[in-house]
């Protein structure tokens, strides 16, 4: 359930173009009519207004809003109008020149969106840098990480809803054993996790639980200082319940000394359109205070009025 | 190029179907008709026909076909039949089911198949047994087997022409240490093999050529007895030179004590409507004789006319 709030008789792209144009035109920029337009457009509607842009103006929209905007605020405004698989690869494409925080970024894309957007992901992958994700994931990561997430990255997991009880239950066994003698980078633990459907793990870990005691992920929080056990834990949570996953993120992002904007941005414009309205939810549930007053609380300016529109707390 | 001929202008879907069903009637099997149609008709064509057939006798022609007929006739003509996507995913689940050469053909199609056509056979996958490929071929599979075929199974592979030549430089280096060291199921070499495009790849073995004397093939030859190292040759080949690979397999099929009918019955079916011109060729220059008097002098009957006209060297 998405938080985005699109108009029901929007402008024509062109229109809409038009006003984005007359925004970057004469004394300053008119940041509040940017919000207004793009925070309330549905992706295609965004895509067609690009389309609008080139047209009328012979310049990438995204090019114009890159000129004319700055820090936090230009990071959202470009990350949101971007289409969701061009957004996954700009995000995806970061972490192969960085180091540290993109093995998290490989296992959120792969591990959170459908098998089909994540295929989409792919196409767009190919075409913007002639190679494949797949092969730049394999290549920039190295050891346990690689082992992880290459094959989470790769598989094109079934979707369906069926459930092998007898496999869930032997699979279990094997999660357990494995956990049990700290084999965190096990083979057979990583080919569960990372080919089994969402739907066959959740029987698989809730068969866990009620067997042994405990949920796994609390299982495998053995040893905190342990990276690769974080990752994997993530891992799992991003598999059977990613509300409970970006909340945390947004979470430590806003708890944070001075904040991690670039988490925050991350997560909103990834999931505005995908399931905001839950973990707004989760938010509200593990803070005991909602989510608009956190950010309204932490953030400031247009960069807060962008955010806002994007969880569905707009003026509008 | 196709050795497959199909007729400028074919009846209509529902006047094949019509044959096919009185090939069918009356006293015995008019086999020679199921031919005349069947090996003559595109992918698109044939589904076309399934599809009238099943309206006007409510039975999917494949059970027909399977009821009228035996023994390698029968398996030709079914596996010809269906949609080349339906077909490996045939091929590929027989595998889980048995254990020899099941690594072959899973390595088979994930290697010789275009990026496109192996998502259609997972998606195919997904349709008819409620699972994906990988997780099956994560599950059937064990130790090296598995490390070499999982991502060649998953990986979308980028498809383009772009070379990069100063990393065909680095992993030709990478592989030559490798393979020196006897390290045939190392990291660094299965991800190189699994992930890197066809054209990138051909760059990298040309590379290894000429800056360490031998093909990589040849020096992968070290140890004939390492089954292991077979079918990771196998890979290389059939990524670089797949009509090569497939003569190969035609030529122990058919030189075997006995024939090997499956192999030769699998790559006439799936490769007919591929590159069966470049396979004759390629068995003519290896064996001074052409693959139709090889097919011909080694098989009979129905059977022997179907691959026949499959291969180009039919009648009609």
């Amino acid at each position: 359930m998405a938080t985005l709030k699109v108009l029901n008789h929007p402008p024509s792209p062109s229109e809409d173009a038009e006003q984005l144009h007359k925004a970057f035109s004469g004394w300053g920029t008119n940041e509040q009519l940017i919000i207004d337009i793009l925070a309330y457009r549905s992706a295609p509607q965004r895509n067609s207004i690009r389309k609008a842009y080139k047209e009328a103006y012979g310049e990438d929209l995204l090019k114009s809003l890159e000129k004319e905007l700055t820090s936090d605020f230009e990071r959202i405004v470009l990350l949101f109008t971007l289409d969701p698989a061009e957004r996954d690869v700009c995000l995806a494409n970061q972490c192969t020149s960085k180091s540290s925080s993109s093995n998290w970024i490989f296992m959120e894309i792969a591990c959170t969106r459908s098998a089909h957007a994540l295929l989409d992901v792919k196409r767009a992958y190919h075409a913007r840098y002639k190679k494949s994700l797949e092969e730049d994931v394999a290549h920039h990561t190295t050891g346990d990480y690689r082992k992880l997430l290459f094959p989470l990255v790769s598989v094109l997991r079934y979707e369906g809803d069926e459930v092998n009880m007898s496999l869930a239950k032997s699979e279990a066994k094997i999660l357990n054993e494995k956990i049990k003698d700290k084999q965190y980078n096990d083979d057979e633990l990583i080919r569960i996790i990372s080919t089994r459907s969402k739907a066959q793990l959740n029987a698989t870990f809730n068969h866990y639980n009620s067997s042994f005691g405990n949920a796994i992920t609390k299982d495998l929080k053995a040893d905190p200082g342990d990276e690769f056990l974080k990752l994997l834990r993530a891992a799992i949570k991003c598999l059977t319940t990613p509300e409970q996953y970006f909340e945390k993120v947004i979470r430590l992002a806003i708890n944070q000394m001075g904040s991690d904007e670039k988490a925050l941005t991350r997560v909103v414009a990834t999931r505005a359109e995908v399931d905001m309205v839950r973990i707004k939810e989760a938010y509200q549930k593990r803070n005991s205070v909602s989510l608009e007053q956190a950010i309204a609380g932490d953030t400031s300016g247009d960069y807060k009025r962008m955010l806002l529109a994007l969880i569905g707390a707009g003026d509008i």
